[in-house]
């Protein structure tokens, strides 16, 4: 007979039996153990209270159990098992469920583990003294035990992984008894605590099936795109936590340090320190989180040291609660050494790369350098949704302008599938209200949503929408199939500063329009500015209220799309602090290139023209990552820096730009990269609203870890090592 | 003719001539221009003064240079050509390295990318304009390349990588210019810049080729470590960098954040805050940086989340510059639920299992709980030096307790390729001396350097050393191959404080001592404390002694070491200060399960003797990794808290101990886990003394980041953000 098909009925439960009583005769004999079970008891009060007494496990019971005692390791997870192991014994481990008694001589459980959970019988007509140990059992508690596996009777198996299968329980060990008064039961999905609690007792609520997947698919969505950077030789390569504060560091977190820029602390190793600090005593000294990896890795690749960086880089944000951010998340960041615009055309002459770029129109047309890191972060995508959700995405995803963007969907994260796009309505205007227009650099858009087409999902949106934005006029097409738009519209009128009569017949031709379109107009600058229009919000509020109504529903195929050209910079304005002494600042960051066929118009002055060398991808109208070509010409960063920005030279200098300017000095190669937020990714994968579920340990909307109280007061002695005063 | 033959040996020096004409033509006709190049004229000046000036590149050819302009994808890295190449015509991009001048008509170059170097030929004979152009860049620059693989003439070929070939170079395309003037040659290995000036030119630095090589193999290791756990079917989870500072944290880095304590900010979501400092305004409020993710994974496998839990963990310690330590490092962190003794015996009663971890005495039994920690950790050490150093280590790794360590090797991270052990003489002294050592609980142990074995190399050490060991004696067997211990040994003569005279022949015929061997000889307290003896300290002085001394060498071998079963409780000193309150602190940290056999001890109050189940990995004598089995059960948690360390628990109920004590209250499964010092360990790897050639960007010794220049103050406006007080 096998070893396992002995005592197999008897041994655990003999086990636990006999390690009870050793553990009385050894434990019980000792003087010190009474105040520990008073301490035990007395915390336990609180939550036992409400506990019904006769439930409660007898407290010598308890006592005893013979904690840190050794036990066998389990032969199957829950998980594993399947109607393959009908017939076997197996030993088991996990947390035990709530009982559902079917009468006072048998019961079920169920015992969960991180893998699945498994129906468990327990019969008084097999083991008396076994049923009524496991009906002591707090829910929770976990237990070690032996059984066999068979099916369950036809009429109660269940479409689920192990729905089909029953294990007949043996015997059973108490390995850690729960309280009974627990805070919530993970498993009862149905009555959950609010969010406060639950991100209080995290270690509970982690145990709830639905964010322990999250946390797997979480692991294996970082195997998956650690195993395309691995596939196409990237090195991973970690950059400071610990760094230097910039000068856009305005939300960035500081770390004090007990190194302080004293002279009797300057070392030669210290001189940077010492250097900066010079004859000031005892001036805390502060290290400062990343916000990103962006320096370190610039600097890595222009080093040379690697070809291809990538990292699951921890970046952190000091700002205030911004619903659904975390002071700390993680960034898929990559960057890459020679990036290129791909194969050269040998067939023409020199000017050839340049030519392809701009006669191709088709969709995937990429007109821009960072050919190589469109083509990774490509491959990481398609490997995501190929491997997690089943869904083969196209070798490449589709390409738009900012610019194209702006004027189809007013919006710098299209949403592909919402199908209205924005029409420009100004070549349709008489002559003379189209020279009023050039002369102000301004265009007439419209929205139609049509009755008669796809559009007529959004119709009785439009019908009820009663949009707040000011700038927009909303028309209604007449049974006669078109608009008096003298008349109707506002906007037309008062766009010429002059009588006007012939507008109609041919806007409502050109716009096909019929009887019961409704449509918005709006007037706004031609070179769009931010990140949508009134009529890109509006589309938007339209595809919204529908889906409220009923009447549209958002496809479930992801809709990837590249936006690329972006204006380089922006005109400053209050919000954007980061070197905004003139009258521009980065759209992006200062480090972003500018499109090859833009750097003369940049160095004659037409900043407002040149468009950068940076690329977002969306999903479904969210930016899930962006990245750009970066300036690889130490002469150019510096011209953008002084010239454009206008920061001081004095002021590079001493900041962390002067060595980024001397690396590209000291022969940088080209390169760019790229950045997705990886939490964000995350929550679209688990298809949850709440990046906190993706996260183990998250902190709530305003910065604050419920579970570890932080963050909290430093004591006076604390803060003094850092030669910080206290208040 | 295919496409890439057309044209080669002109396409791309036309391409780069055309370009610099277009550009020259476009933007001189800026008027923004002439300030630019005169801003980055006056900052070359400095690093172009002492080049010879015939040698700088033209200031008008700089200027213009295509920076930006589209080039083509490289065919080629040069670590991928191959003599399977030679005919071909290939596209290559890198760093070119100093000229080697043949004649006026010929010179070679190396060209390096961080796959490889290729040695370039160019000669004038084929194109006097390229070679003159060629001679004219600096080192350094990175440029893009076409030319052809040809084999190298026979006496010209090397034995290293691209050392049989070479590649003619048709024509070449700057695309960045180096300085003239770097700080220094990356290259030029055998004039390296002193560490410092290397710490603050990094980007250059990574350059070299040693320093790149670290951060691949670095890299190798890190998808090594995580092929194992995938395939292990570990959880990677991302625990919470910005954390609570915990009692234990004298040395941990605070980090300000501008939440504040005050009652305006006060929100559902804060009442962990609020209620912390209630009352209080602007009390400035801090997160703490984790010296190890211990709670957080201690909790997230408490919840049952995940069964097996890894992180590749940043750590953090704001700790004195201990040479080679980093106030970041990298620790390779795994947790898992459920670890156990392994399989029971299932043809044995109940005690089986306690029974077969007594009774074998092989050097890999395991005595203690955790098993699966062990397969773990040992598979992981296993594909580390199989796939990196060729190595095939053994299933299992050689294992010893604490006990027999300081015993053997007077060391508790034995080196064991040094093969002297130490020997408890105590029992071959006389029943009276030996009385009189038990009474005081002592031992007399000899380190013998025997001159007719295996020691031999460690003779002429052994003669010369002079060690500053105060407790040990020194003897010299003489010719008639017995010591006069009573005579010669003044620690024997003062081991009884009466009069003995037959010491002599018993301990020379058991220590078998023969003419010329030579011994020290100690007494110490029987019950080892701490990490080191007197005589394990001696022997290792030994050995480093004899290598220096050209008599002995280190094996290659990598000798892994299992140190098992240390003291769970060490006698409070001054230097430690968590939690030593009493007279006990932790040997190792509070969490560490005691070994089942001594709970019942710990329980009687006999602190001193109860062992924990904790392990060392030791390699070579460095300990590169530790973990325990955990405490699982609550009230044994809060007994070691409150009776042992004599933490009191109102302090323990306001710490974050609190959420662990309830954590293991609401069913926590028995859970072990284990750390590796990754940095350590590629140092090891990597065969380099310093830590700091495996980070890409280190700090110095004394925590100062000479590169990024951080610390750094802070100013009075950013720290009033955070409502600290300027001094």
């Amino acid at each position: 007979m096998a070893p396992e098909q002995i005592a197999t009925d008897v041994w655990l439960l003999v086990m636990f039996r006999a390690l009870r009583r050793a553990t009385a005769r050894n434990l019980t004999l000792s003087s010190r153990i009474p105040p520990v079970i008073g301490k035990v008891r007395g915390l336990s009060v609180a939550h036992t209270l409400s506990a019904s007494p006769s439930s409660i496990l007898q407290e010598s019971d308890r006592a005893q159990l013979p904690h840190g005692a050794p036990f066998p390791r389990r032969s199957h997870t829950c998980g594993a098992l399947s109607s393959g192991d009908v017939g076997s014994t197996v030993v088991l481990t996990g947390w035990l469920l709530p009982e559902r008694k079917v009468n006072h001589k048998l019961s079920f459980f169920n015992l969960r583990d991180s893998y699945g959970i498994v129906q468990l019988v327990v019969s008084a007509k097999e083991d008396e003294a076994l049923l009524a140990m496991m009906r002591k059992l707090p829910t929770e508690s976990t237990v070690s035990l032996r059984g066999a596996v068979r099916m369950r009777a036809e009429g109660h198996r269940r479409p689920y992984p192990q729905g089909d299968i029953e294990v007949a329980v043996v015997s059973c060990l108490l390995l850690n008894p729960a309280d009974r008064n627990l805070p919530f039961l993970p498993s009862d999905t149905q009555n959950m605590a609010n969010e406060n609690v639950r991100l209080r007792y995290r270690y509970l609520d982690l145990r709830r099936e639905a964010l322990s997947a999250n946390l797997k698919k979480r692991s294996e969505a970082a195997h998956l795109i650690r195993s395309v950077f691995y596939e196409r030789d990237f090195t991973e390569v970690e950059t400071p936590i610990l760094l230097k504060s910039t000068p856009e560091g305005a939300r960035e977190f500081l770390v004090p340090t007990r190194l302080t820029g004293s002279p009797s602390s300057s070392s030669p190793g210290q001189s940077a320190v010492s250097s900066t600090t010079k004859g000031l005593i005892s001036t805390p000294l502060f290290y400062a989180l990343p916000q990103s990896p962006q320096q370190p890795k610039q600097l890595l690749v222009a080093s040379g040291a690697v070809d291809r960086y990538y990292q699951l880089a921890k970046c952190f944000r000091d700002e205030d609660g911004r619903k659904d951010r975390q002071p700390e998340f993680t960034q898929v960041d990559l960057e890459m050494a020679w990036v290129s615009w791909g194969e050269p055309d040998m067939s023409n002459d020199v000017s050839a790369p340049m030519a392809l770029i701009d006669a191709d129109d088709s969709p995937t047309q990429w007109r821009i350098g960072g050919l190589e890191v469109r083509e990774t972060v490509e491959a990481l995508v398609r490997r995501l949704w190929s491997k997690l959700e089943g869904i083969e995405l196209p070798e490449q995803f589709q390409v738009t302008t900012y610019d194209t963007a702006m004027h189809r969907y007013g919006c710098d994260k299209p949403d592909l599938r919402v199908g209205m796009e924005i029409e420009d309505i100004s070549s349709y205007l008489p002559t003379s209200v189209r020279a009023a227009l050039t002369s102000r650099e301004e265009i007439v858009e419209a929205l139609v949503v049509r009755a008669s087409t796809s559009d007529r999902a959004f119709l009785r949106a439009a019908r009820e929408l009663r949009s707040e934005e000011k700038t927009v006029e909303r028309l209604e097409v007449a049974q006669n199939g078109s608009i008096d738009w003298i008349r109707q519209s506002e906007i037309i009128r008062r766009t010429a500063d002059f009588a006007v009569d012939d507008v109609d017949m041919q806007i409502n031709t050109a716009l096909h329009l019929n009887s019961g379109d409704i449509l918005w107009v709006a007037r706004r600058r031609g070179r769009p500015e931010g990140g949508s229009t009134a009529l890109g919000r509006l589309r938007l509020q339209l595809a919204g209220l529908a889906e409220t109504l009923g009447d549209f529903t958002f496809p479930d195929d992801p809709r990837f799309l590249w936006v690329t050209e972006f204006p380089l910079f922006t005109r400053a304005d209050a919000d954007k602090e980061f070197l905004a002494h003139g009258r521009w600042s980065s759209s992006h960051h200062p480090f972003t290139a500018p499109m090859w066929q833009d750097i003369k118009k940049m160095y004659e002055g037409g900043v407002a023209e040149v468009r950068g060398q940076h690329y977002d991808l969306v999903l479904n109208g969210v930016e899930i990552g962006g990245g750009s070509v970066r300036v690889h010409d130490a002469g150019m960063q510096e011209y953008i820096f002084t010239e454009i920005l206008q920061a001081s030279l004095d002021r590079t200098e001493t900041t962390s730009f002067a060595h980024l300017l001397h690396a590209l000095r000291c022969g940088a190669p080209p390169h760019g990269g790229f950045a997705f937020g990886f939490d964000r990714l995350m929550a679209i994968l688990c298809k949850t609203d709440s990046i906190r579920d993706v996260i183990a340990f998250p902190k709530t909307s305003v910065g604050t870890d419920l579970l570890f109280k932080s963050p909290a007061p430093a004591s006076r002695e604390v803060l003094a090592q850092y030669g910080i005063p206290a208040k």
